[in-house]
């Protein structure tokens, strides 16, 4: 496959949808089969042997020269957020699929996997990773009782699809696997303003989340002088201002207030209560910790200098993930040899790879986001920059080849 | 009645609501017939000609000494808002029966004509002062075509309260109606913080609303650096504050940001679109309008800063409508008259008394609110304070008859 067959291969698979005219493939969904389908044709017209495994990842093995050769899975998601792009996710299985077509059916002293994991998004039951959790053995049977919007839960969604639950053990990693690589989008504008199409992932970064609620006194908007205010979201818009301005001043650090609910939320009445979201994410766990503390102790004192009261709930305290420095090191060099300059990056978002990176040596290998535009029908991707992925991702390839022969 | 028997009265008839353990009444709703029965059978008791006329006003006629002479109202309404305390609204009916009574029996040169206004408040039909509009005979007929949330016309409430919408012509003012005046609680701070217990009304404030909205770009929250984010909310939160700083600065602003709604608005996508409301209150027009431009300007300014688009949509503009200077004059000479310290203000609020100062002379007499607290279960009022407005109404009275004689 050339970078334009992979290209055209993505967008063949995103009209696999839930929904008509835009590209919407939750876990398990009807859609799915065709995207499998689709695939395991692919994967076995060069020399896989596939299967989907109980947790609903497709996966395509391509076997080594011996029996007892250790294994490199090659993987990202096939299922998408609601009205997605093309390639967030997929481009990564077909790359891997493109990258085992390259050896044109000469076996490596490593089994390649190729997967597509069922579900990395979280939209259809809130929960994510549930495909590379199932690979690391990680997901507790208590997860498979959620459920979706409709009331169907991941155990039922699983047998819905003809797969059995109680075979998930199965789905775990084999025992012999050393490596995860992931290739994907970036998602963001950074390789693009850059001008790069490639960028290696040394981190995945930590993230702290936070719901801070302003409570004030609601009175009406006519009849009370504004000496006499205790306003909720005066308070919470001193305070979205003062993380804005904090984010901008400490080095990597994005700090996103997303979500604000105002109380009552009438126009003619003062806002007696303002709950709004922090959302905060570093590379460093230390500095993530202390923007936290600036940024919640700042919530704090503009309620003591204003007479609101302010509760601040941690909901999420997640530190980073580091690439394994061995692979990542060998990537770097594949980079270098195929002539395109290495630009070491964090992914600001989480992907299978921070999932697995705990079970097993990980790298990711992002490519550019021409605007950063991702999750948006108009997600897109450079012919040139897939070329490229596919030439890194032989380079290594090769590189495993030799270390293991 | 004394005034702790009016107080008793009012919170008798907080008890008539559409919900269990709290008072909400509506238009016409079924415990408005509540109202109007107790309120018939005090009128009549003190010698009162009781009607209810097609627009579901309460009207209390106390005839003078001759058939000839002019009317006065004396009037408040009867409506409520969701969860409403005691006071606001019914207080001023209850005031006016009580002055009748006072007279014991005795006639005076000019009819007064007690009303309770079926509608001031909006809740129903988001319109407001339904019948006061009546009365002024500015309700036009495509008003009447406006339904609540259960799909009820204001015609069909009227029909269905058994009265006649085709009648609504007879319930215009009598023509010989020569003053209104109007007890209400003064729904806000001033007067208690200065601890007084009566303000004269000069005018009822002007007030613009306009709907601000900052059109940024939805981005993720972990993959967007700080300098790549064109924040709506974040734009949005710099003006509420800049908001909050200029009305604090312009004498006898207010200004008020009460709805907020953010989108997507979910904690780990920046805000690609922030409405706001703005609510601007002033006694001069020219002031506040001034105020208008100077804040919609700076939300418009932020958004080229910014990067973001800014659309400014004017909701309301109502001039400030002032009452009449020689009813007032007589007002506060009675207040004088009765030992109380003459305190002038301007209502933030609109009350039936802004309907019917365009028809004909009309004051209105504040009374303090405990700590401000109104449109809630816990507003209250004082016993010596609504005795100052019984002595006071009293005095005028005097005053109306001695010049009528």
């Amino acid at each position: 496959m050339t970078a334009a067959d992979v290209i055209a291969c993505c967008r063949d698979l995103a009209a696999c949808s839930e929904e008509p005219g835009m590209t919407t493939r939750r876990f398990l969904t009807a859609p799915m089969r065709h995207v499998h389908a689709r695939l395991t044709g692919l994967m076995e017209a060069v020399g896989m042997e596939v299967h989907v495994d109980a947790a609903g990842n497709l996966r395509g093995l391509y076997p080594a020269t011996r029996a007892d050769a250790w294994r490199f899975i090659i993987g990202s998601h096939l299922d998408t957020v609601r009205q997605a792009g093309a390639f967030d996710g997929v481009l990564g299985v077909v790359l891997g699929v493109a990258l085992v077509g390259r050896l044109g059916g000469r076996r490596l002293p490593v089994a390649i996997e190729v997967i597509g994991f069922s579900e990395e998004e979280g939209v259809r039951f809130g929960i994510p990773f549930i495909g590379s959790r199932a690979l690391a053995g990680t997901l507790d049977a208590a997860v498979l009782e959620h459920r979706d919007d409709d009331g169907c839960s991941i155990r039922e969604a699983i047998v819905a699809y003809g797969l059995d639950p109680a075979a998930l053990n199965q789905a775990i990693m084999e025992h012999r696997t050393g490596g995860y690589l992931e290739f994907h989008i970036e998602q963001g504008p950074v390789l693009d303003t850059l001008q790069l199409p490639l960028g290696v992932v040394t981190a995945i970064v930590g993230q702290s989340r936070f719901l801070v609620t302003f409570v004030g006194e609601a009175n009406h908007a006519g009849t009370t002088p504004m000496t006499s205010r205790r306003d909720a979201l005066a308070g919470a818009a001193e305070w979205i201002a003062r993380v804005e301005h904090e984010a901008r001043r400490i080095p990597e650090l994005v700090a996103t207030v997303g979500r604000v609910d105002v109380l009552p939320g009438a126009a003619n009445v003062i806002p007696g209560e303002c709950r709004a979201t922090l959302d905060l994410r570093h590379r460093v766990n230390s500095a993530r910790k202390a923007s936290a503390r600036l940024l919640t102790d700042a919530a704090r004192q503009i309620g003591i200098e204003r007479g609101l009261t302010v509760y601040v709930e941690p909901q999420l305290d997640q530190d980073a993930v580091h690439m394994d420095s061995s692979l990542r090191t060998r990537l770097e060099a594949a980079v270098l040899r195929c002539g395109y300059p290495v630009h070491i990056m964090t992914s600001g978002a989480g992907h299978d790879a921070m999932v697995l990176a705990n079970e097993l040596s990980t790298a990711m290998l992002f490519l550019r986001t021409p605007r950063g535009v991702s999750h948006h029908p108009d997600e897109t991707v450079r012919e040139e920059d897939v070329e490229a992925e596919l030439k890194v991702g032989g380079a290594l390839l090769d590189d495993l080849e030799q270390a293991s022969s």
